[in-house]
């Protein structure tokens, strides 16, 4: 019974259905029609006319983005917990070339503009500091949190104040908006980027780099290229993605993760560490209790335990998390 | 009718197959069962012990192999027709940081221990010039040509006297050894890495990048997911590559598309610009003969005409080309 | 009254002379009499073989060394406020190619092994994070701190075990020297690389990189032409390096600069923040009495406050720092 | 007898002296009354509004305004046989992050819009093939050859067009002019950026980066720093140039040296390779010859020596060569 995370899932039915219906050739690299229409399907998502990119990984969508925004000799502001700090493997200066992250401090992973401002302010104006130029937050963030559309208008309005360019890591995007409810652009009003996850929502290995000034693309397409991201068959990411905006797949399936987190969240109590509001809960956990479940069958990781707790665990549900499985661990950690 | 490259062909129904088993949960990036199996499974193709990663494109294959066998500041020796100097966008120096493409010229885009010989002697060895630290080939090359196992070992001995790292470009090397026989490590003997093409021979996105020096895995894992290469469903990669080498698919895509090409090079006679060693036929055909062809339904990429040639076509078969297809083809050339 | 900073004082007379005695034309580039000299001369000095190369300033000499031992993917451990981090301008994610600084605390902007453990616990041994392959300590810090041989050899031992490459930023290593009073090779022994300070201490435009493994040379070399900073009239760099050493006026240089610091220190009494080693004084000091050293024509730099205190300066002597005005600030410190 | 380059000749005395008068301390890098200056004074010798930087090394300014000019995926149109293509050790390629050299043919290592077109005309516009951005010619030449204005104009109107940067390597943009004998900016016209050579006329190790526009700047400082090539004690690189431009010593020297090379280059009448415009002289010389040079004293650089020519050598004057070494010379050749 897996709870690890979310990324490494089945692929939706409906997914498997459109790579099939690709199988046909076309033009290789981006020149098919399906990699055609990604402009247009997204435009239409987010109500605004923006440009859509395929790449395998959120990491590449991630550094693509970066690079677009923020020159080598600059900074990126992030939260000291964002995935581009943690987890890319240095990801973020290859594409960059060597562009500094300036880390934030924010619970639960969000930022905040008193953060930001407060990170700033030692930075000189001068040469011998790296500038901030970019500032970038991921929404759910790193712990399952939520930036709400009035957060996310004061992130953009301090990153507009002082012209970085916003970006944001959307790997569980589609989570966050099946929390807010709203509409989705509603969540990257002041973005010029965003990763839009897909592949731990049921894809199986195509992101969407979306592009909110079109004039991006033309830049990001030659970066894509030269990072060996340009997949000739580039018709199966396309379709992976438009099979999720299809009848809101994305939707769909993030709310079946968020719902069932919430299920477990219910089932932890006092254990929460994070309010759960997509699909991620980390829960107070003593060695002996995480033995315990994992003794029943269920998988999840370790996560480091904050002051005074003795243990803490990451549960993570998926687009396809098995019912009889979240009810077994909303019991299993009842009875600890 | 498509004849234009191999590189949008359909994907092979075994390896469509292997990508659905490969559906349920793993461990995530190469954790998983089928990633796991890769070393041995190339190992045992080569008979010699080998590491193999995969990655998505070809270009990533090339650019991770050169990183990890020329310095940032050093020089690479390659054709200067080669696709890392001609169709990457650049990757190489972006993922070497910088090093340099040192041009050789050659017949076919074929390397030979003289043309090598010649393009290092105006090198000065000194801090002022770029020093070559890696040789790379494309076998079978960017004209359909095919370096023999003694011309191999020949380009093999003068890099390892030089201390260059070698290189093998194999985007089509399974039409390379289709056309040789040979045991596969006799078209590789003294390469350090090797590109082994899959995408072009009935893959979706998937290529084998194999390290013979299997020392060299650990430092090109962190460049590979320093570059967003991992990708988290590694597993659908795995399965592609697994599907290519059992029961010798591999080869016997290559040898359907190697055989169609050599009908339809029969057909061309002495409009032939090159031997047809693989599955590109590069032509001599004036314009208004190109724009018949294309009026009969065949679709193929103009080529800069040589010198002497009214134009120029290159021409490319698939593991699926359609045997009517060619066929008429054959039967268009004859009669133009 | 100038006691902004070390880095804009005047030349000192031997080094005029040297430059004036370098004037007849030499071969060009490093291929000159006096920078064939430097190996030997840097040898003498530390004791063991060692290789020197001369370069236009601090920074270029730091970031040479990191880029010498630490590959594009790894991590370099230094304090939170060293000169790499805070005030190079990312220069060291220029020429290590988007290696990563990994930030430790420590009182003084001294390390430990204590400090080092605590920073390097977290990291995960696996691609997704960036891996520790290099160690940087300043020697005096940025504090004005000395690391003692003993507190050099826990660090260098720290390193040794976990195969990182040891560099020390001596930009005032004279100062440590002049402090400790040992042989200079005991405040280094166990590093790769160390950035030996000379502008600072009476030089023009010239430090030197030494290169405690000769066999980094090669690298270094061609490293160093690659960033622009082979001198064509390299002998007057190398002129200035050598008269640095002549009958040890690095030494004299730095005791004077030492001396003065002492002198401020003892009229500074309480107010010190930090113990002065070296020279530079960091003082407690409320804006109002900052502004009344102002008022008497004295020159120096704010400081940011540590808790606690009203305000904070920095006071930095050189090698030839006026008595008389070193005087003059001890008796309007002791009469705020 | 030394006519290997003016690359290592002697520091002209009116330099010597503004070093001197540069030595009281003043505010640290480029924060100092001379650098101050500089954009002024250089904004008066070209007529238009520019900004000027200093820098240690002709590959430093010639890699930093090309870095400003062209992204890291872009190409940089230059001469097969250009300096930062030959002689700067990969150090474009750091620079820039990877843009690539597009190498274009041309007689004398000048540049031609012919010869310009020739080279793009093959380039796709598409992401698989580096786009141009930039363009850099060398005046003078690396064979001694000068653009006239009108040549210039021509490939300022070719780069404008494409939207390419404009670079002028101007090494010895001193002896250019003096050649050509019109204003500075008639030399210039429609260039973003120019090297503007000092060191081989007469300086001891600063060159001018001249950008002619001015928004440049803030990102080259950064960029310059970020390098390690922001001195501490810049006032004696600002003091070099500045003593260069007062009183024209700049042109001064340049004449001279330009004179001697005519009057070598007299003397060789029928051996010259090149017309001598600056001051090179390549010369037509069989090894017996070049011996019974040397074995009289007379130094020089061997060159690779054209089609139907037994060998060739260069020959290199300086702005205080030998008035006595020059007639020497004179009479050795002519007596060959």
């Amino acid at each position: 019974m897996r709870f690890f995370s979310d990324n490494a899932a089945s692929v939706h039915p409906q997914v498997w259905e459109a790579l099939k219906a690709a199988d046909a050739p076309d033009t290789a690299y981006d020149g098919d029609a399906l990699s055609a229409r990604l402009d247009a399907a997204f435009s239409d998502l987010f109500g605004v006319e923006c440009a859509a990119l395929w790449v395998a990984t959120g990491t590449a969508a991630n550094c693509l983005a970066l690079a677009a925004i923020c020159p080598p000799h600059g900074g990126i502001l992030c939260h000291r917990e964002a995935h581009i700090e943690i987890d890319e493997g240095g990801a973020p200066g290859f594409y960059t070339h060597g562009a500094k992250l300036l880390l934030v401090d924010g619970e639960g992973a969000k930022l905040t503009p008193e953060a930001l401002a407060t990170a700033v302010a030692p930075i000189r104006n001068d040469v011998h500091q790296v500038q901030p130029h970019a500032l970038s937050l991921t929404q759910a963030t790193e712990y399952g949190r939520v930036h709400t559309p009035a957060e996310i208008a004061t992130l953009a309005a301090f990153a507009n104040e002082r012209k970085l360019g916003l970006h944001i890591d959307g790997a569980r995007f589609a989570n966050a908006i099946a929390h807010l409810g709203c509409a989705p652009i509603e969540a990257c009003k002041g973005a010029a980027t965003l990763s839009f996850g897909c592949v731990k929502n049921g894809g199986m290995n195509a992101e969407a780099l979306v592009l909110f000034d079109p004039a991006l693309a033309d830049l990001v397409k030659y970066r894509r290229k030269r990072a060996g991201h340009l997949q000739s068959k580039g018709r199966f990411a396309a379709a992976q993605l438009l099979a999720m905006l299809e009848g809101e797949l994305w939707l769909a399936n993030a709310r079946a993760a968020n719902a069932a987190a919430k299920e477990i969240a219910a089932a932890c109590g006092a254990r929460l560490l994070h309010p759960v509001e997509a699909n991620e809960i980390f829960v107070s956990l003593a060695p002996a209790e995480a033995a315990a479940l994992r003794a029943q069958g269920f998988d999840f990781y370790d996560w480091p335990a904050p002051p005074g707790n003795p243990g803490a665990a990451r549960l993570v549900t998926s687009w396809n998390s098995n019912p009889a499985h979240v009810a077994a661990l909303d019991q299993a950690i009842r009875t600890l």
